[in-house]
């Protein structure tokens, strides 16, 4: 399983120090989608230029202008952007076509979508190879999390592979563990913790 | 009906000097997604202290973190933020409860909604007050226009004020102004005319 790392800060400085405390231990560095509305792709440039071997992610949750909002994503030094499930077939294959053409990827978010089997199905059919399983930041203070999504998730896809977000911690991921996601996707975790190294160091030893 | 412009270009020079040229025959100024995906919150800021006259919209798109990625948005200068009628409502409580702590504005976005009856009515009972039906920029060229959506949701809201969206244009607005909604954003027909001016002269004489 591959470790990817959202930076789910708001403040810039603070994210690049975060980054540089833990970077050779993710896989995936996520730049959340708080600190891109704030900073622009800006932010995905500065970092791709930095750690030009590290996998960045720029949180884009694309729901329309697939081609265009993926190629800025794209453009900016991002290696893979994030479309949501929720979005029109057409805004997914824009997007599809577009990491197509720059030899980059998508990830599908199926954050608020409540029908998992039945969308899963469809996405696979348009050709989407990374689908992400998420349980909304504002939902997990509601005590949800997505270990049930992921086990559904798992047992209908046939190609795609799985990513899992949305409140991950050791404890969790020690459950989520026996469903081998290709990414485990951790946030505040790492980015609250006193320590986020030692943080890092223990969601490493657990993967 | 107010005249909201939305400003759907990418590069940031032609997005102002657009604004500059018609920035006196319009009520509210939309900063678009992918301008936002890519300059981050200064272009609201930019926006919002060079027109401190006129409404600033900043489409955010917001489905997670609903407080906090509101905050970004009127911390900025936005007077209004976009959320999606896909979020969880747990999130659309969240940036309503900043708009009132800020004492601005939210507004929510049907796009990609199936049940738009239905999600109304939701939208209403949480204190929803405005909410805009969205036809995709994606499935525009698939000939969808937001007309038979707005006349449905026309019928069902009870309070919430009304905004229209998608390939707008002055035949359309022929139709949709028996419909009478709040607000009539305008985004291609002004931005992407040889003579901007002349069309939202033209959009504006139709209102």
């Amino acid at each position: 399983m591959r470790l990817q790392l959202a930076i789910d800060l708001v403040d810039k400085a603070k994210a690049l120090a975060l980054l540089e405390q833990v970077v050779d231990l993710i896989d995936i560095v996520e730049i959340g989608t708080p600190l891109i509305l704030k900073e622009g792709m800006t932010i995905v440039t500065e970092i791709k230029r930095k750690y030009p071997a590290i996998i960045v992610l720029a949180d884009l949750k694309i729901v329309d202008a697939g081609e265009l909002e993926a190629h800025i994503g794209f453009d900016a030094g991002a290696d893979i952007v994030t479309v949501l499930a929720l979005a029109h077939d057409v805004t997914i294959q824009g997007a599809l076509q577009q990491a197509r053409t720059c030899g980059k990827a998508i990830m599908v978010d199926l954050i608020s979508v409540t029908e998992i089997k039945q969308r899963i199905g469809q996405l696979e059919s348009i050709g989407v190879e990374s689908i992400c399983v998420h349980t909304a930041y504002d939902m997990q203070s509601h005590g949800v999390r997505p270990l049930e999504a992921l086990r559904l998730a798992s047992n209908v896809r046939t190609k795609a592979k799985l990513a899992v977000a949305g409140g991950v911690n050791p404890q969790v991921l020690r459950d989520i563990k026996s469903l081998q996601p290709d990414t485990v996707i951790v946030g505040g975790y790492i980015t609250n913790h006193v320590d986020s190294r030692m943080a890092a160091l223990e969601i490493r030893s657990l993967l």
